[in-house]
C-alpha cells in the first residue's frame, strides 16, 4: 500500500482552517478516485520536547504510488489541489511513498 | 488510535542508515511497550514535485497518546531514541497525533 502524508503548517486562522477543511476539503478529497482510506489528526501534533509547527496531519492510503499520481492527475485531484491553496495559509508539505508492516 | 511519525532526512551513507535500521532499529523499535502496528516507508519518500529531503518514514501505531509517551519513557524507549540519535546522520523529525479515519 502507498500513503500520501498531507502536513498543514499552522494557519494563519486556525478556526477557519478547521472549518474549511471539514466542511469543504474532506468532502472533495474523499472523491479521489483510488483512495482506500483517509486519516485526519485530531488535536494537537506534537513533538516528543512539545508543539510542533504543524496543525493537522492527513494519511492517505492508496494501492500504489501509480494509483496516487493518477488521483492528482485527475479532475478530482486538480480540484482538491486547487482548494488546498486556498485554505492551507500556513503551507502544506506531501509526502508519497510506498509502505509495508515490519 | 495514535501515531508516532518518524521521519528521517536523508543521511550521509544510505547503505549504512539502510543496513542499521532493518538489522538494529526495527528489532529494537518492535520492543516498545503498546506498540500496536509498525510501517516503514519502502523506496524513495517523494514530494508530487520530485524527489524529497526525507529518506525514510516510519509510522508507529499506538492506542493513544498516553501510551506513546509511556513508551518514551520506557527502558525500551530509551534505547530505540539512543540508537537514534547513532544512526540518524541526516536528522530526523518526530510528530505525535490522534488519529481517526473520516
Amino acid at each position: 500500500m502507498a500513503r500520501l502524508i498531507v502536513m498543514y503548517k499552522t494557519p494563519q486562522d486556525k478556526a477557519a482552517f478547521d472549518e474549511h477543511y471539514i466542511e469543504k476539503h474532506i468532502p472533495l478529497a474523499k472523491t479521489l478516485p483510488g483512495l482506500r482510506k483517509y486519516e485526519v489528526s485530531q488535536g494537537p501534533v506534537v513533538t516528543p520536547a512539545g508543539p510542533s509547527s504543524f496543525h493537522l496531519i492527513a494519511t492517505l492510503h492508496f494501492d500504489d504510488i501509480a494509483s496516487i499520481q493518477r488521483a492528482f492527475s485527475s479532475p478530482q485531484g486538480q480540484a482538491a489541489g486547487a482548494d488546498v491553496q486556498g485554505f492551507a495559509t500556513g503551507g502544506v508539505e506531501m509526502y508519497i511513498f510506498d509502505n509495508h508492516d515490519v
